[in-house]
């Protein structure tokens, strides 16, 4: 059965800064848009004010679980190392009982309050902590369903190999309910990259499930582990269902190297997701687009012992992104806002996604008077509708939205 | 004679995130810090609640004649090279007949509702323009200052040689009130590195005016001209007298010639200022800092027809700097907000500066409860004093700030 809410009618938004039109919204999805359009009985009406209409956003990768949001300041004191930061982390959780639930729903109502309707995020397995992260974001994603759709990515945070006893885990989780399988740099992380994807792609295998692997090596160590993972992308006959977060030897290797490997990532359908990091090299994002490589943007992590940085708004990952790639026309702003919505959608395979009639009723008020503004000024979102409801005003969350304010 | 103002107190605010103190104000300047400080008669007694303290923020770069701060929304289509964006603008005023005096004032009212104090502005003179801009930001400059220092720069945004009576307009640009003299890509820009930079050390010299050049060139050409502008600083005995803005070549020339050009830049004094974009090379901000040289930060132009991005925020511009240089440490976050307070004001020569008894009146309290949360948070600023003045509360300017509200 499904739940029948009341009709909503959005008078006088601009889809994207085009034209000013109405929009009707019936059983969480959109019904209808266009210019002056009727009001059903007992329909509910909201005046847009010629504001600009935007999908839900996209989040494509972030780290819920991880999150400090709300939280006293943490003050970092980490080393320069991927290893310190891994090693540091767990200590800090083993001595904190840091609550992945509570800080997970704490960063997904923020998102939320900036209009971020779908959702992929990473969750640390271990050995350390099993499942007690996974479970904690599972039940994030449970509270959250109507108005916001999580895609849980179960992820082995310190490695695949080097802990006896992860993949097991991994093969839990996956049975447990996340959505995608995680991996993490073969060579650098695991030292051993064929036995290491080997393993990944056999428990992706059983549970037919989605991969999505976070690959920071650089240079040809990164295009060695990245080629090795387009080969069983390949053999497992996995086309859409890879997915590769940083992808950072992309922005290092030479053109032909990386245009090579483009081009098998386009005929494979394995998706691109970017942080836009302005410290690193990047996969370069028009070159990558012009391949027909699908790239998406995503916070990484916001507040934790990571990094100090972040904001759940995925208006200012856009920004980021838009300077990292020195985006300036209106047309490149545009495509850094693409990143972040229907590319986003598309990457991260969110169906139902867009402004159509017939999808879910994801939309987002913005004061702005273009597409491009909104993402360099980065208003309070006016209002939030996620999945037909009404769950933020003005940056605001509503007081039926599930979980305790901050 | 000097204007007496009543006292202000401000009680319980930590400086940089230390202990809680009171903090006296009297006569525009600071007149006591400590704990529990007694209120004069008459004082104005403000309750701090605990902010974090800063002093007043620094812009050591920033365009103000350019913005179209609170206008309608400028369609970018320029096109990618340098001479295309500097010909575009021109172009554009002309055709719009563009306000610069209007403008000027509006963003930096806006940086001063955002705590910035002081603030270092370079100001287009060309042959089509002449002084109009600088005229209306001396206006700006005049207007505001008893609560906001600004530095004029006149700068020959169309380059020095290329457009003759260009060097005239600069002396002139310089006897009518400007604080520095700006400079321009002496290769890539004006063909003739000699020639240009021999004129306009001439200028300075005969107006006993300090230098700020801005250079783009990369690599080995950048490296070229900043030699060139040594020697003459060097040559003209003007120690602490000439600064370096954008310097990417320091970003890309190798190690051992980029070490031998910091070091001289540090004996003769020369500052850099860098904006840290994070699509180009930028100088190594813990390496400039360690050769000894004065590394500040500016935004660089905000929403003008170069560049839709910016805030007047000098504390988002300070997280741009941590993300462009990977700063996540607390220690490392402290480098970041050096740079738009301490070794801002050193570099741009602002005297009085600080926290310590005597120097102006400029504090800034931020509800953070760090530095580095000041940094990567950027809430709106509690209160803002300028000059002993309350300029601004909650991101508000006061009623009595000069100038329209947008």
């Amino acid at each position: 059965m499904v739940h029948v809410s009341s009709d909503l009618l959005i008078r006088n938004v601009r889809p994207f800064g085009a034209a000013g039109v109405d929009v009707l919204v019936r059983d969480g999805r959109i019904a209808a848009v266009g210019a002056d359009l009727d009001a059903p009985a007992q329909t509910r009406v909201e005046e847009g004010g010629g504001a600009l209409l935007l999908p839900g956003l996209v989040e494509g990768h972030t780290h819920l679980d991880k999150t400090m949001w709300g939280l006293d300041w943490y003050r970092n004191e980490v080393g320069p190392s991927l290893i310190d930061k891994i090693d540091n982390e767990r200590e800090f959780r083993r001595a904190s009982g840091h609550d992945a639930g509570a800080q997970s729903l704490a960063l997904a109502r923020a998102f939320l309050a900036n209009g971020t309707t779908r959702l992929r995020t990473h969750v640390d397995v271990d050995t350390q902590a099993g499942l007690r992260h996974l479970q904690g974001v599972l039940h994030t994603r449970a509270l959250l369903k109507d108005m916001q759709q999580i895609q849980v990515v179960a992820f082995p945070q310190s490695g695949l190999l080097g802990r006896p006893g992860t993949a097991q885990l991994l093969d839990q989780s996956m049975a447990a309910g996340a959505d995608v399988l995680g991996g993490l740099d073969p060579c650098a992380i695991d030292g051993d990259p064929v036995r290491s994807l080997d393993v990944l792609f056999d428990i992706a295998e059983r549970h037919e499930a989605p991969i999505d692997i976070h690959l920071h090596e650089p240079g040809a160590m990164g295009a060695f582990s990245l080629s090795l993972i387009l080969d069983r992308a390949q053999a497992h006959g996995l086309r859409d269902r890879v997915a590769i977060s940083h992808g950072f030897c992309l922005g290092d290797v030479a053109p032909a190297e990386r245009d090579a490997l483009l081009a098998r990532m386009a005929r494979l359908g394995v998706a691109l997701i970017t942080s836009a990091p302005g410290s690193r090299a990047v996969p370069p994002l028009m070159i990558c687009r012009a391949a027909g490589v699908t790239m998406m943007g995503g916070n990484d992590g916001i507040r934790d012992t990571w990094n100090p940085y972040g904001m759940p708004d995925m208006l200012e990952r856009a920004m980021l992104i838009g300077l990292r790639y020195n985006l300036r026309r209106d047309d490149e702003l545009a495509v850094a806002l693409d990143c972040v919505t229907e590319s986003g959608a598309r990457g991260c395979h969110f169906t139902d996604y867009g402004l159509q009639p017939g999808h879910r009723a994801d939309l987002v008020l913005v004061d702005a008077r273009t597409p491009a503004e909104a993402v360099v000024a980065r208003p309070a979102r006016r209002l939030v509708v996620a999945g037909g409801q009404i769950v933020a005003r003005h940056g605001q969350l509503q007081a039926d939205v599930p979980g305790a304010p901050y």
